[in-house]
């Protein structure tokens, strides 16, 4: 059988990456598939560099000469952002090819559009590598829990926040300092605002969720706060407690809907994922009949992504010319059953909480605090009050809380706040159990 | 569209798991498969039983009544064994129905006849539960990993082991005591033999490295060990050294063959797979492109390994009606590409090894021993001897050595036991680093 044709667009680190893997391992990769992939052309930016690394591919400048080419079988999408992006993959799909992108802004933001022309063109969109690099989880979400109802999904899912906060809490350095560390060594961009301002972890939970509860991707409505923001301090208490804190990705399904958030999160130091460390990314799913499966492994990187990128070539090519109705559905929920979910709104989520408070040292205090805290039900389970220095007479106090509603520690935190013998803003990091029954 | 029909062979742990799952998730299930899956048929031992079960299922007490049935489509044999099971598999196939099963002894013993009888009849056979219960290794390995060439696998992929050896290191019980313990909770079945000795690992690893690396199975070939032997002594002198002893199956590729080896194993302690406790399972892939990915979750019970079957059920569903030359091949390569690969026997396996020795208290021991390694260029990565007793003229010396061929160390233990200077047999237990670079 003919080898079936690719159509790369980009040749950045992803890109060269599917080239590499690609040529070498161009055997097992035809033993599996039944048959070969071959990249026909491919655009880039730089087209002399793009020649040096590919001389026997054909090189454009213009992109859409590889959408329109008539011999493309497949577009592999890696060259990221948003438009012309959109455009080409709709190009793409409306003139009968397949499509296969890592672009997770793109499908966070547009999904709903490229699945409903996809499903007009009766085109694929394969976007394995769009979650956790090389990691199945997209595959394992989409076919491996089918059985199950999936209660929630909770993910270290952006390998720079979790290099930056392993550095911290190893190596005692401040934010500034491991982020610069992290930018010398290609781990964080030099514009690194998407990895540690969690958008780069919003747009990946958004595509888990949709997958996990068969409804539309709801971006704009996932809360979402950085890591930009924390202390040595806090990472230091929250280790003398018994904790680590994770940038996690977290949904997870309610009776009164679904919950979307990134977030800092403490979480038991004995847990599997609060020791993946480094750049590593790892998703906990919750699901009725399996239970609780961790997925863990490089989450970005050019041939980890790569991974994922051809795995998705190898379906493609296997199922391309099938009838629709054998393919897996895009979002795993057949498109007609795919419904709207209410999404929770950060002030209904119920979690437990961290609570860091600079106190003036006199008697007194504590009662203030825990009548405010009583007052708004919600209850302490966990407190570690630090020795204040002679000099000092303002003293750090620890407090862990049990399950809340969000809205009760947002209203005792400004009564805290108000008391005078409070200093300063209290910080408030969100904890979760993981419980995994 | 109508709903596919399963004939269900058995109804244990696992088919009424099978059942339970599928009627309470019967909503999802079908938003996902585009089709309801519906149980037509049952075969049980004890049919009242099974009557009051399930009482809305035709219940026959023999199973050939249901691999027979015109009606059927897809038969899920979740009753065990080998006969007369492999015939009632391959009279499923050959009367044009499709099977899932969790039946790893069969699949490891009698896959390839299994496979090439349902290449003929274009029949699929579905075996996610055989390996690991509910945990998605089957597809992350045949559909995940496609881009890559896998270089090994380490697992712990039987339940039973990891419950002891986690109880036996928490707890500093004796094996004995912790195996009864084991029964009386239902985590070890009467008779122990198959999980204690490392026969259903040695299944599962089979059905993996074949999935792995795209030959037939050869379970005749691995070698097996289990943790009947281990003392508490051994765990406790592994932890001491960073270390701690886990029952693995492992299989890796080598420029000579393919080793296939399941036995007790030192890890190091820091390793995520090391805090892999109880009656969890993990997988842990080392592929070239992807890097090293670990897959953990519940590898049995009811519902988990019914979630497995139920996945397989989907995935059967969507492409019952399709061509074959769409699917996914069974043993992750295509038939035709499939080839025999040198089985490495245990003599030729590199590894590291802790050692365990009793010796006689007095100079130059220490000298012999380490003479009798130089000669066999074993080299000693760290030592450990235990002070003796006042009373006792024995002490413990414990060595782990660096990676070395095993015939070496075998002949270095017969020379060391021939010392007069040491007492009774060697502990020899091998060691790995699951380095992922």
């Amino acid at each position: 059988m003919n080898p079936v044709r690719i159509g790369l667009l980009g040749l950045g680190t992803v890109g060269r990456g599917t080239v590499t893997v690609l040529r070498r391992n161009q055997d097992d990769i035809t033993r599996r598939a039944g048959r070969g992939i071959e990249i026909r052309m491919a655009a880039a930016r730089n087209l002399a560099k793009a020649q040096n690394f590919a001389s026997d591919i054909e090189i454009v400048a213009d992109p859409f000469k590889v959408v329109d080419h008539p011999d493309i079988d497949i577009v592999v999408e890696v060259m990221g952002g948003i438009e012309p992006t959109r455009e080409l993959i709709l190009r793409a799909l409306r003139s009968g090819k397949h499509v296969v992108t890592a672009n997770k802004a793109l499908l966070a933001e547009h999904g709903n559009e490229i699945f409903e022309v996809a499903q007009e063109t009766g085109g694929m969109v394969a976007f394995e590598a769009a979650v956790a690099g090389g990691i199945p989880i997209i595959k394992t979400l989409r076919e491996g829990l089918t059985a199950n109802r999936i209660e929630w999904i909770a993910g270290i899912i952006n390998g720079t926040s979790n290099f930056i906060l392993s550095q911290m809490r190893s190596d005692g350095k401040t934010f500034d300092d491991v982020l610069r560390m992290a930018q010398d060594l290609g781990y964080a961009e030099a514009d690194p605002t998407f990895d540690i301002e969690g958008v780069d972890a919003a747009h990946k939970l958004t595509i888990m969720a949709a997958i996990a509860f068969g409804m539309p991707m709801h971006f704009e409505s996932v809360y979402t706060e950085g890591i930009s923001q924390l202390t040595g301090k806090d990472i230091q208490y929250a280790e003398e407690l018994g904790y680590r804190i994770k940038l996690l990705g977290i949904t997870r399904r309610t009776s009164e809907g679904v919950e979307l958030r990134v977030h800092p999160t403490l979480i038991p130091a004995k847990r599997l994922m609060a020791n993946v460390e480094g750049v590593m990314n790892a998703v906990l799913v919750k699901a009725d009949a399996l239970g609780a499966t961790l997925l863990c492994g490089p989450g970005a990187g050019s041939e980890p992504t790569a991974s994922a990128v051809v795995a998705d070539l190898v379906d493609v090519t296997r199922m391309h010319t099938a009838d629709p109705e054998h393919r897996v559905p895009h979002l795993a929920f057949q498109p007609k059953y795919l419904c709207e979910v209410p999404i929770l709104s950060m002030d209904q989520v119920r979690t437990a909480y961290y609570l860091r408070l600079s106190v003036y040292d006199r008697p007194g205090v504590l009662a203030d605090i825990t009548r405010i805290l009583a007052d708004l039900e919600v209850s302490i389970e966990a407190m570690l009050q630090k020795e204040p220095s002679a000099s000092a007479q303002w003293v750090d106090i620890v407090m862990l809380t049990h399950m809340t509603v969000e809205k009760r520690i947002n209203a005792a935190i400004v009564r805290m706040e108000a008391l005078e013998s409070i200093s300063g803003k209290i910080t408030r990091i969100r904890m979760e159990s993981l419980d995994q029954d």
